[in-house]
């Protein structure tokens, strides 16, 4: 029997499974809610054996049995070679939406055409949903959140930023009482593992991706993760869930890893840095910032350790100061992990009673109001005077200098790398373009921002 | 106005502060929840210096206003040269305890004296309890959560392990999809101090133990800390948490760190560990095991990187893999937001309709069950044949020899450091009692436990 209560009121939207009476040392017993699942992929078939194995251990720590009642996939041979965990199989969506008993859907389609469409039904119809889908939430957040707000419904989507590691929730319940200043994340796992093969084993950069994509870690067609739009598209989720701010994910600035060499490696690494692909996000007096891209992290900074397919996350905030969240950042064990989470919250009525928006539209930090610390090398004509003159022409336009190392020698080049002090985006653009310019430099050979 | 909707029914015991009716883009209204404090030592001051600083942050994340209301300190100058933001102070706890409009009551003593007997109270009177009291919840877990379930309110604790790190509520919430199998814990900022400092500096324990009272990060008797009774407690306060089972403290395996000297920290360098004194749970078919020690961890591990007065938590679970959470551990400010999170968890009526009993009574694995990897140091007679006796030794009672290593030797005397593979704690026991009776060993230097 579905005992679902208090799911018809208003006033109390949440699905609660529980008594009438409280007794101390009363046994709990297990109650049912039943589960749509939209999408039989690697990571729906991650969630439908979670809940096969650990469907006691959940039983017992929640005092609810999650049912999974139907699975929805468009391809209906994805449901005939894998258990099912009791639930009937089929290519129709009505199974789902059509089906009352259902009150929690799990959308796993990914992307945002039949999953945006099935999602938005189900908010309609009165359904919570869970969803892995990144690029959904950040593309579609602010109307999804409006549309479960207006139906008394909720949309919870913990797995789509680090995996399984719990992040979106501490920061929407635990840490509230914190003002967050800055994030820096490592948001994806397969750059992370590109990176991490690059540097450990000074392996090329198409040699780690096909390494990484023979491990499974890197898909056929990589874009979507080397150049930085699924790290952007769990940015702006990062975004909206730590400072309330929604940004435009094309507007964000984004770089990939496709500039990163394994002889940039080595440079970064004699400087005592690491290479890694970075979600940074800012808010402040100016507004918000949010950005991927590649940067230098001082061997020592505890982001610099992860190495590998892990994802980590690392917040500043007050007050509660410096910390880390670090974990397996995909897959179908780790990903399953989160979405029953929110299932297990959503059933067990452990969410906000009234929770405000988080997806409230901010603009960005303009570009001159952001400093970093920047890399340059570049290969220059090796004469007297040229480290001179470019030296000069850097501090004619107010960039500072921390460093810089003349590397090798070919022929009449040299190659020197400089490390600036914090300045300012657009000095330092302009700089570069008076540089770049300059008849003594033959080329800039890379750029990366530098964090301490 | 107090609006606590919903406090009233018993079906409904929480505190619901909210709207009847909820309309797309409507301005949330801020309601307010009164607090009440006892204890307003360090940890208090911070609880009130952060509902001062970010009250409007945390009242537009939540809809909800955190007032405090009345400050209770036996010491009645406490509350004469500070901010009490807004709150009444003074000795009588009946300020707090006979305030009906109080609903939540902090709890900031410390200790199992007068902070039991108010918590006690504040339950039986229909007061939700939210404390930073470790010692408190690992001895008197089970009879308070009686108590709450008893009268249909909660006690919270976030803030007693790892201070501000979301520990316990991720894995009371996001993580429930989980079997816990193992975590290791760094929860004492005072002892992982004085163990970095002495591995970085090469200083002796009594010169770091001064350092890290100067520091303020040790008190002036640092028993509970250095002799691993807080990072006892912790422990047990975890395995409730993660295992849902609760042990006596005063039966779990306890070590501290006065048996560790620099010169130990050379020779686990030398072998490519570090030495932390950690909190290690398991929870397999033979029941739980839960004991405080310092142990030997591989430099690449990552629990292996917190060093200072930060604090770790690393939990290996099914599905979600190798989880780790970093922060700082202590301190008012990093408190405070535990402190606050909970607050704000039951202001919002964030947490399980009906939660679980935690605090199941359940008995440690028997030591024979216990299996783990020995570092040992020796003082022996320098002579032909002594290493292959004991070997022979080692061998006859099944402990298995990974690595031996024969370092300094001062007239007759040398010294052996041993690693063995992983061997039951009892066998290994007998092992060195036949050893240290042996002839030509001098002196059993050390034993540590090594971890891979």
């Amino acid at each position: 029997v579905d005992s679902c209560r208090g799911w018809e009121t208003e006033s109390r939207p949440l699905i609660f499974v529980g008594h009438k009476t409280q007794e101390r040392g009363q046994k709990v017993s297990k109650k049912q809610v039943k589960i749509g699942l939209f999408g039989f992929g690697t990571i729906g078939r991650g969630v439908a054996d979670t809940l096969e194995s650990n469907g006691n251990v959940i039983a017992e720590k929640t005092g609810v049995r999650l049912s999974l009642k139907e699975i929805v996939d468009i391809d209906e041979n994805a449901g005939t070679d894998v258990p099912l965990c009791g639930a009937r199989f089929g290519k129709d969506a009505g199974a789902i939406l059509n089906d009352d008993s259902i009150k929690i859907v799990v959308e796993l389609i990914g992307g945002v055409g039949a999953a945006r469409d099935l999602v938005a039904e189900c908010l309609k119809r009165g359904k919570h949903v869970v969803t892995a889908n990144k690029e959904l939430i950040a593309k579609h957040g602010p109307e999804l959140e409006a549309l479960a707000r207006e139906h008394a419904v909720r949309i919870l989507f913990e797995a789509s930023v680090g995996g399984g590691i719990p992040i979106l929730t501490p920061l929407l319940t635990c840490l509230r009482a914190n003002r967050v200043h800055r994030m820096l994340g490592i948001v994806n796992g397969t750059t992370n593992y590109i990176l991490s093969e690059m540097e450990s084993k000074g392996a090329s950069f198409s040699k780690s991706l096909k390494e990484a994509q023979k491990e499974g870690y890197a898909e056929a067609d990589p874009t979507n993760d080397i150049e930085g739009y699924d790290a952007a598209y769990k940015a702006v989720i990062l975004s909206a869930v730590a400072f309330g701010k929604f940004v435009d994910v094309a507007s964000i600035h984004r770089e990939g890893i496709l500039g990163i060499s394994s002889e940039e490696m080595d440079f970064a690494r004699q400087l005592g840095y690491k290479i890694k692909l970075l979600a940074v996000l800012e808010d402040g007096a100016d507004g918000v910032s949010v950005r991927v891209h590649p940067a230098l992290l001082p061997k020592k900074h505890p982001m610099a350790s992860i190495d590998g397919v892990l994802n980590a996350v690392y917040i500043d905030a007050d007050p509660i100061g410096p910390l880390m969240f670090v974990g397996r950042g995909a897959g179908p064990a780790a990903t399953s992990s989160a979405v029953i989470g929110d299932i297990i919250a959503l059933a067990t009525g452990c969410v906000d009673s009234e929770p405000g928006s988080i997806f409230k539209s901010a603009s960005l930090v303009p570009k001159e109001k952001i400093s970093n610390a920047f890399y340059i090398r570049m290969q220059v004509k090796d004469r007297p005077g040229v480290l001179a003159d470019i030296s000069r022409c850097f501090s004619d336009l107010s960039v500072s200098i921390a460093s810089v190392m003349q590397s090798t020698i070919e022929g009449d080049r040299a190659q020197i790398l400089w490390l600036t002090h914090k300045t300012p985006e657009d000095s330092f653009e302009k700089a570069l373009e008076h540089i770049s310019g300059m008849k003594s430099v033959y080329k800039i050979i890379s750029i990366l921002r530098v964090f301490d």
